[in-house]
């Protein structure tokens, strides 16, 4: 039978006022009682209710939390940062792994409702209607990371996707390439998707860079679509002798597909990829790729979620635009 | 304003008992009358308090999950299959990310507990007194994934270690290796220390090849250790040709090593990983590796955690010990 509040009351020789008092951290309880009192609690095991206590204070602590996928690096890595920030805040999360099933979104988004979550985070931008109509209906604050969804009610963390894209196709130019391919993502994603690959097609049209259609090929930020999309990419003639891909897992299906064919990263075909996760250390040669701040992204979110949970009135119009970094590995090769 | 139960009975024309049956999935209540009752909710947007629910009934339907590191592949593929089986069943997870961090694993034990969370996993096995102590007496199931604490009165889901290290070195002896270096992880754990490193011994001593001190060292299970170790195991005179170490994330860490020393896998050296992560297929040459059934591991935990926690009398005395797998790649090859 666990311990009850009147049980440490009782052995503490106070009032249960007195150990609420305590609980609650409030003044006006001297500082030998509030001792006893702790020791008591500690010799019990006494732990007041989080259930009893949120239904008092209307204020739960816990942030639900939408990952597409777990076992991405850089959704790992985000989701790390977020839970450190959380953590430090005393906000506990309630993870789930939706893996592009709605079904299972809208399902989980029922239950922070139930749950009485103060906050939640969404790191996709593939809303359907029902899941926007029911996120518009929340009195929970929300907030997107590392995406934008298309309406603009919510505040995103992200960086500019469009910027970041050309600047890679840039670099790639610079370094003398004129037949740059491009690895997409899926254009029904505004931010991942569509600036990626504007910004690509801007960077070649300012440098009066041919654009070939046969050169552009769109995947699903993964791996095998990566090496499947690399190899349609080989049989064109002529061959490309760079490629830029949107995510660093494409960026090293990419190579392994190079690599498998007998032709070499970067003498035969140079590669740069996108996000900056652990991947491109763990690769031969090191892969080069545009990174996202993704430890700044995860803490950002966390803290401007609490902002908006503490203040209501608190509402930044604008989004939090991070910066981008391009960081040069092995992987591409001046051809000058 | 959030709408209440009474608004629903309200405006449903209906007795709040009649809402409360319909929310409960209580039989005796007419199809139309639940028909009705249905549409209000949905009108109003009525969402039944979670929190209020689990006061009456004892029963959160929160699994605590305490992970040593979220950004390790190995552990977020766990996780995610966890996350799967335990929301097919109308679970919900509570993720702690500890990072060898105890105080903070004993803050989340807390939370855990006040949150009256019905079940809890741990997948780590360094449990100091402080927390042995605390999930000792707990009333809450607890159960162990992938790894086996010292004392036994929890269950836990695992391989043979030290028959799957055993079976690995075993298959480089086979190769024709002589001189067989390891890399181990830490010797305080049990499951993927010690048993790791006895099953590497015995399979030498059996086949009655030289054990070396010099050819052993021991890492933390991450890629920059097995970088920084193969390179002291590059030093040694005469060169290991085959590593086995406990970790692909470690094997990987060697492999590059060896690569930016210009020397080559298998044909300098060969080496075989352990867990049988996503690594092993992202890298190149592809990692051989003994495998451990990670998808498997996820759901047979959350499925007996269940069953511990609807049948408080069920109680597996025995380990669920799962079968391993070796998974010859392109890292190893015959010297015979």
């Amino acid at each position: 039978m666990a311990p009850k509040i009147k049980d440490v009351a009782k052995k503490a020789g106070v009032s249960v006022t007195t150990v609420s008092r305590v609980l609650n951290g409030e003044k006006y309880v001297k500082d030998d009682l509030k001792a006893k009192v702790k020791r008591v609690i500690d010799e019990l095991g006494y732990a007041p209710s989080h259930i009893a206590r949120s239904l008092v204070r209307k204020k739960t602590n816990l942030i639900g939390v939408i990952v597409p996928d777990l076992t991405s690096s850089f959704y790992s890595t985000i989701l790390s940062s977020i839970e450190e920030t959380a953590s430090l805040n005393d906000y506990n999360l309630l993870v789930c792994n939706i893996i592009e099933d709605t079904d299972k979104e809208l399902k989980y988004l029922n239950v922070f409702k139930e749950m009485r979550v103060d906050g939640i985070i969404i790191m996709h931008e593939k809303l359907n209607d029902e899941i926007r109509n029911f996120i518009n209906k929340l009195d929970t604050p929300v907030i997107f990371s590392s995406v934008r969804p298309v309406d603009h009610k919510f505040v995103s963390v992200i960086i500019d996707d469009y910027e970041a894209a050309y600047d890679a196709t840039r670099y790639l130019v610079d370094l003398g390439h004129e037949r740059i391919a491009f690895i997409g993502g899926d254009m029904r994603d505004i931010t991942s998707g569509q600036n990626r690959y504007v910004g690509y097609r801007n960077a070649l049209k300012d440098q009066r860079v041919p654009i070939v259609n046969d050169y552009i090929r769109f995947g699903d930020y993964k791996t095998q679509s990566g090496y499947n999309l690399m190899k349609e990419l080989l049989a064109c003639e002529p061959r490309p002798t760079a490629l830029f891909a949107v995510s660093d897992d494409m960026a090293v299906g990419a190579m392994n597909c190079i690599h498998d064919h007998q032709l070499k990263v970067p003498d035969d075909i140079s590669i740069i990829g996108f996000d900056g996760s652990q991947l491109t250390e763990l690769v031969r040669p090191r892969l080069s790729s545009m990174e996202q701040p993704i430890q700044d992204m995860g803490k950002i979110t966390v803290n401007t979620l609490i902002e908006l949970i503490s203040d209501p009135a608190f509402s930044p119009r604008e989004d939090l635009i991070l910066g981008h970094k391009l960081v040069v590995r092995d992987s591409c090769r001046s051809i000058q």
